[in-house]
């Protein structure tokens, strides 16, 4: 059965999901970095974006497709799915607060999609427009089902919110058609990006239609068999050099990886096939022990937007594309309603604060698209300038970063029958079924939160996540002590506390060293404290950032300032170092001579808050004398 | 004035050159890696470009261009370039040793050629079969003149060889054609592939028609003036962000970059532009201290084929391209002829046993593309096992290859009207003007050697090359002991030596470290014998190479083998080191449990003979305890 949660996942009421997520409006968030974000994405990036569908063709080309207007297909054969998201971040925002404009938006989107939609069901305006002979035939690279699964994924936010029955309408004709070829139909075919899977099960969920979860299941299965056809980029690629259940680690385009993987959980929670869920616990193991970034980020190569192999995590060319950030972030959401286990939390605050909220500037107006951990002084003899852009030629992340943002509240607690999960810590307002909440902390530039119990019932649960950093954590109800070991699953369980809880989380500043298998960082450490992970940018360096060497054992030292020039509010940390300095000797190997060494003192600023000041050099990891 | 050197490289008599070349037969290399490898690529590389010409579409494509044969035109659209390489590398094993196939091989592509050609000159099977109406209307990708370019040396190599001269008749035909087009007609297009430069400057070194070597000055000329459009890759890719003189670091494609900068001092030994030789310099300088792997390969992204950052030289995803070795290689040829120093000249042999020899198999029936200086174990996981093939869709490295190995004589000495320069130390004999040496050698296994005159006049100089890897060298003159000081061009000078010279290079093994800039292989150390650097394979290791780390201060332990299976005769190397293995813990990152470490021996081989026996594992740079 459907439940009322008005998010991007809503576990059936029958489904395996050990808890169920909030109302993406459930949770206010007043204040800090996260609530700060939703104020600038509503308030700069989406308007952005609205323009840019317009600008960038995905409007026009809908319009062509309804035979309105005049001119040409422009832009890639995905250029639908940048309105789709955009679609699903407004109405997200439309729950959040509701906008007249928003609603017209939604709307008239909805009317145009149904004018543009073929009689049969079928929506795409490339295929329509530009290759209406190749319908689903050529599906490794035609993103046909992708750009599907972003429409559903739209229709379902638009359909919780309440807004554009009519989206919804022509949702369901396009998956009605897609069952109606690729299950009814017996087509084995599946798209080369995985994204429909996650799609259509939610579609399930709002709608209780069991032949679109049959279908993604379907498309799952098949995977892995030989039936994309290659490129020339090699079955790894798109996920098909193995079934799902056989594979053991992520490979090829990380996004692709990532969405499926969601897709998989999801699939698990709504069937209950057990062996989904286990094949994907092993990749996600295997990925974060061997291929994830510190910042959360993955896909470290430019080449094929890929995971690498095990330990091959350069931070220069790390691509960790923004998108990628986001589907890791489904996929652990997903793992955490299956299974309330908090690494899976843990890791979806890793790249919330870091790899994900580096995707945007701090004005809302500017995106990263790739997410590397070092850029060096020489960087602009590249063919681009490595900062973040306005807009991109393909321009999927942009959107799909808004749609994250509207929907942040979805993904700050989970309740049971007995109580309530609180996975990521916020100033503000949670709401569930039994249980109120308010949170007043200054997380994470302070490691207190302060919860008061508005609502309760008698007997119940508070299930308070303690992040795997925090290395000493203290917990009082109502001014008394408690004990503060987290369970087998990480979280400390207070049992019917009644008016305030306060958790105080280690802030110390942390130097954190690589395994020793990640080659690419050999020698270096990095700073990190609470969920952030810091960098070493240019702008706040003494001497020349390449030639900054940490000093061993250095102290950390916090520096609290509110007016960092565009960035503002932040805490700095200092380190002891010292600048390096190697005269020129032709081939930089073999007997060198002796380096000039002086003391210095190295500053760093929150990884998130990179390249808003200039476009300097920065480092994450920075090597230890 | 044209000279009689045949080989590739013959600067007028008119030039700025400060020595002359040999011809390919002057050197005859009778033993060790470099005679073996003359061996297999006669005996096997050789017949196999031969029949892949033929199957690949080369040939097949200027016969329907001939108006001869059906079908349609096949591969890209520099198909024809292999060929022309092909052509090129037996015309240079026409002159090591004529055999009647090559000469009617050579006869017989030359007449299809001259059918093939358009009656105004112009000549590309692709954009005659395949776009008529482009023909230089899209430089920027059309490889017209980079084919051209290989038409051209292939012409003068057969010239020098006294073969085919048909071939030199349509080789002069295209050439007046891009004259009449780009020079005298005041089209101001370059082919966004440098090559056509060194070919045109050697077709004017050999017809002394100044047109040509005025087109590849024009050519250098306009490249950095915005005339080449951008195919999204962006200026650099092709070299054309900014005008040659005012470049200061390689860029883009380096492929590119490298014959770009052989054109140009091939336009300074020939017009004398002292700026052209200027900046090509600072550009190697920076190159050879930022930017050259340990190898001698170069362009260290997959992503554009290109030149990273400075420093930016990661081990794993090194791209280093054959071509580019053997691109570097001309390009420090040319250096060395225009200035005598030796580094060029030791660059040129740590590129050539390393970077270049590692490109083929031992049975000189594989090749690799790409030659990265580390795979780990779990490789295959890529698109492709890493290991060298057969032969490659885009085929520029193999028929590269062989015109070079074919040609190696003419790199070795280099002669002046008082006496002989000795580069490169190989068994064999060495005939010029005035001089006849013998070399007995068993370099770079050992590293005597002992050079008989043969002849030489009463009076002249003999110029020996000390590598600046022989830490001590000792010098005799008939027995007696001579100074082994080598002057500030890098060469021991001995006047008038009568009958017996011996040179002892310190072949005592080197564990060589990084420059601290070089991120990605901090904390390493790498082992290095003479002109040879060596690398870990997994199939010597007693456990996993990816958990090897050298002891520090290790002793560095010679064991020579004549039957390394797959490789045949070589020098081992074996190094103190541990075995160390972190367990599992998540994120490999922070705290981490204890490793375990056990001692073991790491046994290493010359990377240029790596990939001869399995699919294993590898690293040229191992993590130092």
């Amino acid at each position: 059965m459907a439940t009322s949660v008005r998010g991007p996942v809503a576990p059936t009421t029958g489904s395996l999901a050990v808890q169920l997520p909030l109302s993406v409006d459930d949770v206010e968030i007043t204040g800090g970095p996260l609530g700060r974000w939703q104020r600038t994405s509503r308030t700069a990036s989406i308007p952005l974006g609205l323009a840019q569908v317009e600008q960038a063709g995905s409007v026009p080309n809908l319009r062509l497709a309804a035979g309105e207007g005049q001119g040409d297909f422009r832009g890639y054969r995905f250029q639908d799915s940048d309105l789709y998201k955009q679609l699903e971040a407004v109405a997200w925002e439309q729950i959040r607060k509701p906008d007249g404009d928003y609603g017209a938006f939604l709307a008239g989107s909805a009317e145009l999609l149904a004018r543009a939609q073929r009689p049969d069901g079928y929506l795409n305006s490339h295929y329509q427009l530009v290759k209406p002979d190749l319908v689903y035939a050529e599906l490794e690279t035609s993103h046909e089902m992708y750009c599907a699964g972003h429409l559903l994924q739209a229709a379902v936010a638009a359909a919780r919110a309440g807004c554009a029955p009519r989206l919804l309408e022509v949702a369901r004709r396009f998956a009605d058609h897609l069952v109606s070829v690729f299950l009814a139909g017996g087509n084995d075919g599946i798209d080369g990006h995985p994204e429909v899977e996650t799609a259509l099960v939610e579609l399930y969920r709002l709608t209780g239609e069991r032949s679109y979860l049959a279908l993604a299941a379907k498309l799952i299965d098949n995977r892995g068999r030989g039936l994309i056809r290659d490129t020339g980029l090699g079955p790894l690629y798109a996920q098909d050099h193995l079934p799902v259940r056989q594979a053991d680690t992520a490979v090829g385009h990380a996004v692709r990886q990532l969405y499926l993987e969601a897709g998989i959980v999801d699939v698990y929670l709504e069937t209950g096939d057990r062996t989904l869920l286990d094949c994907s616990v092993r990749r996600w193991e295997d990925m974060v022990a061997t291929k994830t970034y510190l910042t959360g980020g993955l896909g470290s190569r430019h080449d094929g937007e890929a995971f690498g192999e095990r330990y091959e995590l350069p931070p220069d060319r790390a691509y960790a594309e923004s998108c990628a950030a986001i589907a890791s972030m489904h996929w652990n959401w997903r793992l955490l309603l299956a299974t309330g286990d908090g690494r899976y939390a843990d890791l979806f605050e890793r790249t919330l604060y870091n790899a994900f909220a580096a995707s945007t500037s701090a004005d809302g107006l500017r995106f990263f698209y790739v997410n590397p951990l070092q850029r060096r002084a020489d960087h602009a003899t590249d063919r681009y300038d490595g900062r973040r852009r306005e807009w991109f030629e393909c321009a999927c992340c942009p959107p799909n970063i808004m749609r994250t943002v509207a929907s942040l509240g979805h993904y700050v607690a989970g309740q049971t029958d007995d109580g309530l999960h609180v996975h990521q810590y916020v100033p503000g307002t949670i709401r569930s079924a039994q249980v109120d909440l308010t949170l007043a902390t200054d997380y994470p530039w302070d490691g207190r939160v302060g919860i008061t119990v508005d609502r309760a019932p008698g007997k119940w649960q508070l299930h308070l996540r303690i992040p795997a950093w925090s290395r000493s954590t203290t917990v009082t109800v109502d001014g008394e002590p408690v004990p503060a070991d987290p369970d087998e699953r990480g979280y400390v369980v207070l049992d019917s506390p009644r008016r305030l809880v306060e958790l105080v989380l280690d802030m110390s500043p942390r130097l954190v060293r690589p395994h020793p298998r990640v080659d690419a960082i050999r020698g270096c450490a990095a700073v990190e404290r609470g969920p952030l992970v810091y960098c070493f940018e240019q702008a706040d360096q003494p001497t020349d950032l390449d030639e900054l060497v940490l000093a061993a054992g250095t102290e950390l030292r916090i520096r609290r300032t509110d007016d960092l020039p565009g960035v503002g509010s932040t805490v700095l940390i200092e380190a002891d170092a010292y600048s390096v300095h190697q005269p020129y000797s032709g081939l930089p190997y073999g007997s060198l001579p002796h380096p000039d060494r002086t003391p210095a003192i190295a500053t760093a600023v929150p990884y998130y808050q990179w390249d808003n000041r200039d476009g300097g050099a920065m480092r994450v990891w920075l090597p230890v004398s």
